[in-house]
């Protein structure tokens, strides 16, 4: 087994302007166009803590609460969660600037998960993540949960056999 | 309440081809890329089912089993599964071809909400969905289920009082 | 020569949403961002009928007569008409929508080919086209005389050796 | 009606890369994209002359002999050749030029047409175009058999109608 | 005067992964286009320090010593460092990683100057910089010499009235 | 050594259209966005200078005087003022036009340095240039300058060693 390697080596930070092509008719920042600057955000951080090419392999559920128009600034923060063998849970938050009117606001936190690949596209082992603070060691935790909802929804583990997902929907209580 | 539509209406069928910029460095499709794309023929099946402009509310959990290399050609098929008073939950499948290898594989099956808005982008009610088929029918019903599902995953609802959400995962039996 | 394959198996659907960065001064999809959409449609369909990788050989005369705004829906019908050694004619129809204002119009027609190639670009020969209907087969027929206007504008037929060509002009009558 | 203008004041260039994006499978520059180009340079060409923003009103029948590589350096040549009422007609000439091959071979010619509209989108008259040199002169006395074909192929003239069209095809010979 | 403002708080940190179309034929990222970059990352400083629309005004001399190949990941870090009336200096430095080559390297420092400016474009007075490090006091004492550099490459200065830049030069020595 | 080549010779014209996404808030052509098109009509003119591919070495400070609004069109025009060794200057003059209103500025004048390489992207030898008109003579003359400068100000040359560059800033006098 690799060593471990600390979660906030891993940590990612994005900063990107929304220009004209990425909104809608609103003038607002398009959701797939946030989700596709949530996969890069990840990916590089997923590559920092493996040093490999990755692949995006899920997303979790993601919810868009917040309109963000043009000209926002768009910082998104990346850092590895916890790894399963050759996969990588990554949590990305997002928040949404409008400098000009001094507001920032949290939008969106997503999980994505991505796979470390060699140059043939065959997935490989990755360190071990270690983490380090409370919110590190309460997110290395909730990654278990986490993929077991994965596997249950993509119909790859019997719900009954989701012991962790259980204390998501505090099931056995 | 407004007249309902069938679901069939709203069906929209949209051909990519994965080019060069759309790929990472081992000249596959970037999931991120996929998730736009997503979220433009689930926004436009959407709109046709209410003749409103909508916005992206949520995406559910989304796995990329299969590399899409560039080149390939990518349909995407989204129909309205149900509505609840201004969202609209959106199914949306996704093939990918590389037509010269005569290959042709089911990748991605996501589903996707969105908000019908006036031109100030507040919320207005939308038509219900009248499913006809038996595909339509189960979708319909699921979509219940994983309306929960997101509500409680956003923490908006109790996971005990989440009476549908129980036959996902079978807890009842 | 190869087997026949059916017009109908190379339908495709292509539906775009109109970007601002698609758009002129006034707001419009420029004429050459649909051309660089029917391109690809065209393309695809062309693939999907000889299992070839194709180059586009030429376009014929299309006029652009309906502004189709920002936040349009376009749709593209691409069908292969009819096949002629290494090169195909593929028919495109476009229609765009306005869908919060519920109007859809039909706004172009046009007539492209392709040369199906190997991977070193070499042409090769491509299945004959089948038509099935009688619009398929009015599509068939016309593409001579289609082919022959492109043999005479690019100065390689004579015009008094164009003998499909004078039933356009009606020359004969 | 307005004063004339020279055909030379409308002449505008336009030098582009081939850029990763632009190219199809086979790493050439896709049709689609060359005819995004030409449409640029010749509503640019078109603005010049006339002072007015132009919308594309037709295309005429374009042939793509000749693969460009990725790297090459696409020159555009295009000067109005003729205006009736509020159309104008545009020649464009493109040329490819490999450098590190030390190659550049003539690639393209096509006729488009522009016309110029107010800020509403209405049209307007232009000023009248003056051929100067012997080769103006010819693209202008063409012009008037090239509008013939466009309005025949369009359904809007008579093919008996079109007297000039006749010399093209050298029909009343 | 405005009340001054640390330069910390301005700081901007932009990762960008080097995609396809932003490469040169030997498959590394265009100098143009780690210009637009810089651009960016230069602006979003700017306006964190005034809570203003900004614009561009000037770029220093910036040399491209390092070949950064596709799929590397860019970092840029800017931070303001003085204020002039309505004009900002912002520092830009760059670095990139190739990750599965486990490389990281400096490429680039860059000086940039924007105008802050209100919604109808006039420049608008910024709040004073407040350095607090010694690198931050460093940039902030520099930040004179740099501008009477710029004004005397611009015209705008006498070359024997630009009494920092000698230190520049050690012209006095 | 190689044959000197005319300075003319390698002449490039660029137009280009300002498009929704290259803009800013304000609705004017983004600085870098500007920068990446000079990169480029740069990079064209030192191609066919040397006949070689190039890659980008340096920017000097340019300055951004004028708003250029979105629909404007942007023309560049660049020429090779002097080469050394392996790397050759090019100045690049900006216009941007605003055509509706009948107007056209001079807005940026630019020097950028590319070096030759070959196809493995080591720096190779170019032709020396030989300048015709008293401009092309002026730049080829002050080309010393600004190259000492360059180096002074990459801390590559002692101030004091740069001999021509004392003439810019009359240091002698």
């Amino acid at each position: 087994m690799q060593k471990a390697r600390k979660a906030q080596e891993s940590l990612t930070v994005m900063t990107e302007m929304v220009f004209p092509n990425d909104t809608n008719t609103l003038g607002n920042l398009m959701g797939g166009n946030l989700m596709r600057m949530m996969d890069i955000a990840g990916a590089i951080a997923a590559q920092k803590h493996c040093n490999r090419i990755v692949v995006t392999a899920s997303v979790d559920n993601v919810s868009f609460k917040e309109a963000i128009p043009l000209g926002s600034v768009v910082t998104l923060q990346s850092k590895v969660t916890r790894a399963f063998n050759s996969s990588l849970e990554v949590g990305i938050d997002v928040w949404a600037e409008n400098i000009p009117a001094g507001t920032k606001i949290y939008t969106n936190k997503a999980f994505m998960t991505f796979v470390a690949v060699d140059q043939t596209g065959r997935p490989i082992e990755v360190p071990p993540v270690e983490p380090e603070t409370a919110e590190e060691k309460e997110l290395y935790a909730g990654a278990l949960r986490r993929r077991q909802l994965r596997l249950v929804l993509a119909g790859r583990m019997k719900p009954e056999e989701a012991q962790e997902l259980k204390q998501i929907f505090k099931l056995d209580a």
